[in-house]
């Protein structure tokens, strides 16, 4: 059941994300050398951290006149541009599809909410495959239509099951994987693979109740609040940089079996914000830190 | 595709909600009647409106001892209790799952997002049907496995369908309503039947933007914050009593696009968060206000 | 008891803020124009509002080694960008101090709030004059040093009463106007003459509950949510470009008065938080609607 | 420059904070107790903890026509129902207002934020002296017209200096005290000697960024929300228990500054209503968690 609306008409535009260190001119330099070249400005946002003197950018133009052929902007970017101005560049085009795997355990509500937007059309993103250590959301993957790989992990078996799954994401040209409330903790050599490419939802709102049982812990402090956080994956558990976070009022009332149920909520929706985010190429990494643009 | 995990084990309980003139005593006459009778009170939560003087209560308890007879609670509890102190009172059983039936129309978000919850099992419900001014969504009727049923509607059929609609209804002993971004304005004949019983979604924060295409006048106004608002259905558009709502921040770069994109995710949540209330038993409807449990 | 703490010290920078038909290069013209010129930038946002097709700029940057003299910028702004691009552009030079009259009635919390900031060194204005139709804030004015006028509004007197505001403002040299929870309604020839430039503070979530006794209308309707919204003054009552609002969760166990007691705490913080974007020349107004930069 | 409306009429309330072991019928017990001695029941709620099986509860009610003298209360209810049910209870009488001793640093937002409410009639409370460990906020407290004590501390003199505040607290029959960002920790010495009566305010959301420059560690782990927090103060730094919490957004265009100064009215919020919650005799605590009625 894939989409029940027709994808929406592939926009045919060109994404640059651009830090470098913050100088007189640069954001005026970028749009003159689009503005030559006959590329038509559709969003443009900057910004410069003072304290680190570093110069952010996310912009993006039409294709349709641009003067310079798709396979040479990198080039020309990078000769005139991006290498005087020792520029850490990215660039994208809204007509190639992002291929998204989806990691799962037993719990199924992130699952839902993405496979939900998938097939509404939401979303310009590809999901050819959903990855488990479990077999129990088979079904659902099965009723969407998207294949189903089980990868049930021990301690002993990992390092082997991992390369496998490596392989397969390797075989697919996945771009970037999406944890979905998955409960294994992927090992350094497999977050490698994919820096700031493994997008995860952990239920708290961290720095607070990192690891394990977080809902248990936030019970237990007696907090008034309780979060959901969206990050990328890096080799330091729940450390990586944050993408988004919400938050929701709890009292003495909550039971955890309540907290739990108050927090499925933000945990999908907070996962699925940041997915969306990283979708439109809105994410740039400094130092752990994210900015996300509007 | 019912659950994939198995229905939690029914509680066998029974739950009173209660409205009354309030009076000395109310709290401690409903609880011994409980005590007295052997039933184990699970929770209990009262309020008293000093400014309309109503005493509100919502008392569940376990029936496993209790010592009057299923059948025979509502009769002596009115002969004993609701009478003499003039109470409106409603008995619910927690082993009977409440029937739904959900009427959508192109917009699939707060569909799936209610399909998720009852196939993971988060919800004690029974949704037999879904109706449908359209046909768009009917495929994923079909992958969750529920009977789904056209109902094309125009200004001339409206009369005649609604009173097919009705008859299905009661041929599947609907119990409650809930309209999922339906897009359909009920007629009060068809309201009458299920008073209280019809939950709707605006996407607006009410009394805000009632009435057509919310999100166009929010951003014609110039609004920093945009809501939804879950309500029961009645006879005046947009203005039965609300259930619960939830907002979102929104600045003057967001297109009206945008605005029903973030409207989205607080729709289906607030919707589905009306129907959990619902279904819990926890609402109870006092001169077009409700009071809600916690 | 001006400051307790010593005024920082004042920036000499330059703002501009700008609106106009959108077109390619606006952006690049106008930093240029302050590159050249040897203005070091130091803030800079803009925004295109494609539906309207506007382009919203705002732009600050350090005088110091800026080659135009101060008392020329407008005139060398205008005649090389601002009339070519059809600009309406506003300069201001962060050296001078904005003058701001304060308008109360009975309710101390705004008030108490802005002087607190005040006194605290917070913001960058002058507060030469406390205006009321009562005396009961005047102790309030005298122990913050502020001169106090009390100018009681009957029918009768209103159109006088307003003329001779209007002249101790003028004389004042008063930039701005700020309705702490100022009660009377000002007549649109005394909103004419500070156009933008009267922040009210109304208590409730605009459009929401205009008019008197939000919070009742509020109560009545059955809201979970309440608000307040700051905004700039037009002659429709309630009805101006709406700079700030937020809000706060109500319940069924909140009588009115519990309901004004939360309000009061939202009231101050989104009044206090719109008189600052305004001090810091942050926000832009164009049809109805504002343009807050961050 | 006390109140500048003449303080509400004292109510004639007792109040009754309690916790026990749960069982049967406490409520009943409790309620019958009142009804029989014709005590007018103005506020009552109650709240089971199923897992830690406590029971908590909060009664108001009018001493008017009650039938057991007011200094015998609490020997007839410990004897009738708090002993025999195992209870932890305090009974408090609306007439007596609790005196409070303010602690402050340098920053005066959340000073003025009290003195405000104060000043207002907002509390039922008598603030008699404000300490500091500087001389900073002395002219505030002598425009409040309330007695000012400086005691600055170091190292060296800290022990006698706590010694000399515990005193003048005692002598002036100080009931508890507020830090509203007093930066001096209390040594478990003076902490124990108000139990659960010293209310801190951490600028930060717990447990998150305890200790020092909880903004700075904020925003170098690039947080997308901030928050502060009010806590009863117990040995601990920032670890005991929670009374009141609540957050705002931030992001990457936020710098330090920023980020304190969006913190500083969280802060003084935050405080003010803990602060308030404990005039009203609404906290109970129970193993370094809060129950806050509402």
């Amino acid at each position: 059941m894939k989409t029940i609306k027709p994808l929406r008409e592939k926009k045919n535009t060109a994404i640059l994300l651009i830090h470098c260190p913050d100088k007189q001119g640069i954001l005026a330099t970028v749009t003159e050398f689009l503005n030559k070249n006959h590329g038509n400005i559709l969003y443009l946002d900057q910004h410069v951290d003072r304290q680190e003197k570093i110069f952010y950018m996310r912009v993006e133009w039409e294709l349709e006149d641009f003067a310079i052929p798709k396979e040479k902007i990198g080039e020309y970017f990078d000769t005139l541009i991006g290498k005087p101005l020792e520029m850490y560049w990215r660039l994208y085009f809204a007509d190639e599809i992002p291929r998204m795997a989806l990691f799962v355990s037993k719990m199924p509500h992130c699952l839902f909410d993405i496979l939900a937007r998938y097939t509404a059309g939401e979303w310009d993103v590809e999901i050819p495959m959903i990855i488990s250590n479990h077999e129990t959301l088979k079904p659902v993957a099965e009723r969407f239509g998207i294949d189903f790989y089980h990868f049930p992990i021990t301690k002993e078996n990992k390092d082997e099951k991992e390369k496998a799954e490596l392989e397969l994401l390797k075989k697919h040209n996945i771009d970037f994987v999406v944890l979905a409330r998955y409960m294994q903790i992927l090992s350094p050599a497999f977050v490698k693979k994919y820096p700031n490419k493994i997008i995860n939802i952990h239920h708290s709102f961290l720095p607070a109740f990192a690891g394990a049982k977080p809902y248990h812990a936030a019970h237990q402090r007696g907090v008034k609040i309780i979060g959901a956080t969206s990050h990328y994956v890096t080799s330091d558990l729940d450390a990586g940089p944050i993408i988004e976070q919400d938050v929701t009022r709890c009292s003495h009332v909550d039971t955890i079996q309540k907290l739990i149920r108050k927090g499925r909520d933000l945990e999908k929706i907070v996962l699925s914000q940041a997915v969306y985010k990283h979708l439109q190429r809105k994410i740039l990494v400094y130092k752990n830190r994210t900015v996300v643009f509007n």
